[in-house]
């Protein structure tokens, strides 16, 4: 299924790439987004507003609200799961810095980052602020998440490589894009939006383990909204950013190359394709306890009868996730092993508050990932994994998942980020508002403004 | 002379130069920034409100105010030259905008950039906000702008050569070290600051040519405003932001080596090599009208007595302001052979008005300009000129200059100086409001707090 999604996006080259992608923000008419690609928008807003609820807590957000309201920036734009109010422009980014820093919000291999925390904060902001319609914010999402993943892929692996946040850089466009068509400019000054999101795009990988990590997407949702206003009052910037002579492409990548939008019409929108994360743990521990819970689903057995797991991985995960003896709740989360024996165990991985030191230290859990071997394999994709369960009366499970597909089941999906969505928010809001805010985003397409899903959310 | 000041600075490269340079921000007496480095600060801030004054009438500043009144960013911080008054952080921003709009800023070839621009809107904001003295503001000028000097140096001719806009990137940790310095913080917090700067640092060469190239200006002052805020209240970046691996010194250069701030405690700061623009043209006209000026200081005669002018500079010239017969006021500014005779007929080349296409369709200066040869010369500076004009009488004069050599003189700069501001500035305010700038510019080190002279400009 990856590869049907992504034969249908191949296309012959184009030398206009910019000025090509900003006809298509200003243009594509609201219809061609159907029901699929809008529910999934929706999924993506609904989680959203689960990780930003509760990333809200996070110390970084009460500095930079802090800061604000010291510098004179109060004003009438709600923050998420807090009681300040700022202006809209510095609402997109402590809300956008809040939806990240728990890294528990959804990914795009395209994008090699994540997608939907630089956009819907500047959207939600500039939607607020005008009184927009739920529609149109579910159009500037699909449209601004669609951006992000085209250029994402023209700037190749090698942007990421080199040591580029593309959740940062290549976020900026997303959000400009997204906020351009919100507020309806033409092809002309979208593609000025785009050229100001250019040279404003910024963020290191290396910044990656600090607070800017998640300042980063919040960054981008500001530099992004503020550069569709400016361009929609007449300033100028080139509009050929992306591919010009020194432009964003070969500034930031070796491997920058034009693509088309959308060459096949017919095909799913970027959106679709949107990873949600369901556990609070390290991403590459995803696919591990995703195909324990396929093994649970369908087999029975308990924790007691395992003799010996194998998870048969990319070699890169040891790198990142093969803590063996983890001693903290962080070093949980980046212990596949010891994710292992919590999926094994029925612990719900989903659960935030989970990863304690308590966690680490439990003994049936530390005697469980001593039977976890983390071996190398090479995969299609570098998120899959095998798991091969050895049991006591002689069974051997073997699975393979790979959280890198996007899902099938919308109904299935849906449920499941409910679930999370009330996980998050339920503590930060109580059930009743939290309940409010799902059915307010999953209803977004008929809302006349997002006045009362903000005033609910903050 | 410019030799002697690069020897000084040379030392053996550092290890840790993000901490080195922190620890300097944080520490350096005061009492080390004698009256020399304290003059020249004070003739580059009081250019600065000479070109912020006449920039900001430029529409790209008009768009920027009257979005951030739009989005409700109204406060009590000063916008120079105009009604509005706005948020320190968005002051910041378009103040500096507004002072690079015009190119008519100063000039540091190790920055490879603008450096005033980046550093004394964020510096003024700040001040303001927080009434603070005006000895304070000249500290956190010199070291805002040794910052931004080294870090130019140590990103080399590469990073400019790829792209980016120094003043842009490199102006950011200017704007962020003056801030800090100016909120006191400590060698840990001013790392930090450094850091929050390197993940915002952004601004393409590319956009040159559209209202980005000024915006660049006050993107970096906003930003680095906001990383010294941010750092003062406990956000966390990386203490080794230059260097560390994929940090911004390898992310954005080939050439990036660590260097020690000030090995030679004695040498010049930074700022004693600032060069000021006297001609509203592009710089690299200044030398050949600058030569022109000196040979009609020392020698005795009339435009009419000219027969010819060779004037001998870098092949480079030729690329970038050597347009022949300049049709419009713009191309005038790009036509070294239209500014060598406007400078033989002692026309005021500083004035920015005088740069019209009546000007570019003046006979005299039509048949002037076609006796002016432009010929290649490999000087020990690409700025340089000579000048060679023969003159009806038999004489051969010849002169050399190169604006990228400090000034000596420190009252002579002054005097210049005053006289171009007051060029700039006394059209928007009148002489006298632009006089008291200019007494309490130059009394700054024993101004209460900068209050006056804000409420003065604004």
């Amino acid at each position: 299924m990856p590869d049907t999604h992504h034969t249908a996006r191949q296309g012959s080259a184009t030398e206009t790439p910019t000025r090509d992608l900003a006809q298509w923000v200003a243009e594509v008419p609201s219809t061609d987004f159907t029901d699929r690609p809008r529910r999934w928008a929706k999924h993506a807003i609904l989680d959203w507003f689960g990780v930003t609820l509760a990333g809200a807590t996070d110390p970084l957000v009460g500095i930079l609200a802090g800061d604000a309201l010291d510098a004179g920036e109060g004003g009438n734009a709600r923050l998420v799961g807090r009681k300040e109010k700022v202006t809209p422009t510095i609402a997109a980014m402590i809300n956008g810095a809040a939806s990240h820093a728990l890294d528990y919000d959804d990914v795009n291999k395209r994008l090699h980052g994540h997608p939907t925390v630089p956009v819907v904060p500047a959207i939600l902001a500039l939607a607020e602020q005008k009184g927009l319609a739920g529609r149109a914010v579910v159009d500037a999402f699909i449209v601004g998440y669609e951006t992000e993943c085209l250029i994402g892929e023209m700037m190749g692996m090698n942007h990421y490589d080199h040591g580029w946040h593309a959740t940062a850089t290549v976020g900026t466009f997303g959000a400009a894009a997204g906020c351009a068509r919100l507020l309806g400019l033409d092809a002309g000054k979208s593609a000025m939006a785009l050229g100001i999101a250019a040279t404003q795009a910024a963020g290191l990988k290396s910044m990656f383990g600090t607070m800017c990590k998640p300042l980063h997407a919040g960054k981008s949702a500001m530099n992004g909204l503020m550069a569709a206003r400016w361009a929609a009052r007449g300033f100028t910037s080139r509009s050929d950013a992306l591919e010009c002579a020194q432009g964003f492409g070969t500034t930031q990548s070796t491997e920058f190359h034009g693509l088309p939008v959308r060459p096949d019409s017919a095909a799913p929108f970027a959106v679709e394709e949107n990873l949600f994360k369901y556990h609070a743990a390290c991403y590459l521990t995803h696919s591990s306890i995703e195909a324990i819970r396929e093994l649970k689903q369908h087999h029975e057995f308990t924790a007691d009868q395992v003799t010996r797991v194998r998870t048969l991985v990319d070699a890169g995960h040891r790198k990142v996730c093969d803590i063996p003896e983890p001693e903290t709740g962080l070093q949980v989360k980046f212990s596949i092993r010891h994710c292992i024996a919590m999926a094994l165990s029925g612990i719900d991985t989903g659960d935030r508050e989970i990863y304690t030191d308590a966690t680490a230290a439990r003994p049936d859990l530390m005697a469980l990932r001593r039977k976890v071997e983390v071996e190398d394999k090479v995969h299609d994709s570098r998120h899959a994994a095998e798991i091969v369960i050895d049991l006591a009366d002689g069974r051997s499970l073997v699975q393979f998942f790979d959280v890198g597909v996007p899902a099938d089941d919308l109904d299935a999906q849906e449920q499941r980020l409910i679930a999370k969505f009330h996980r998050l928010a339920d503590p930060i809001l109580g059930a009743d508002k939290a309940k409010r805010i799902k059915d307010l985003v999953l209803g977004l397409d008929d809302a006349k403004d997002v006045g009362d899903l903000m005033a609910t959310a903050g």
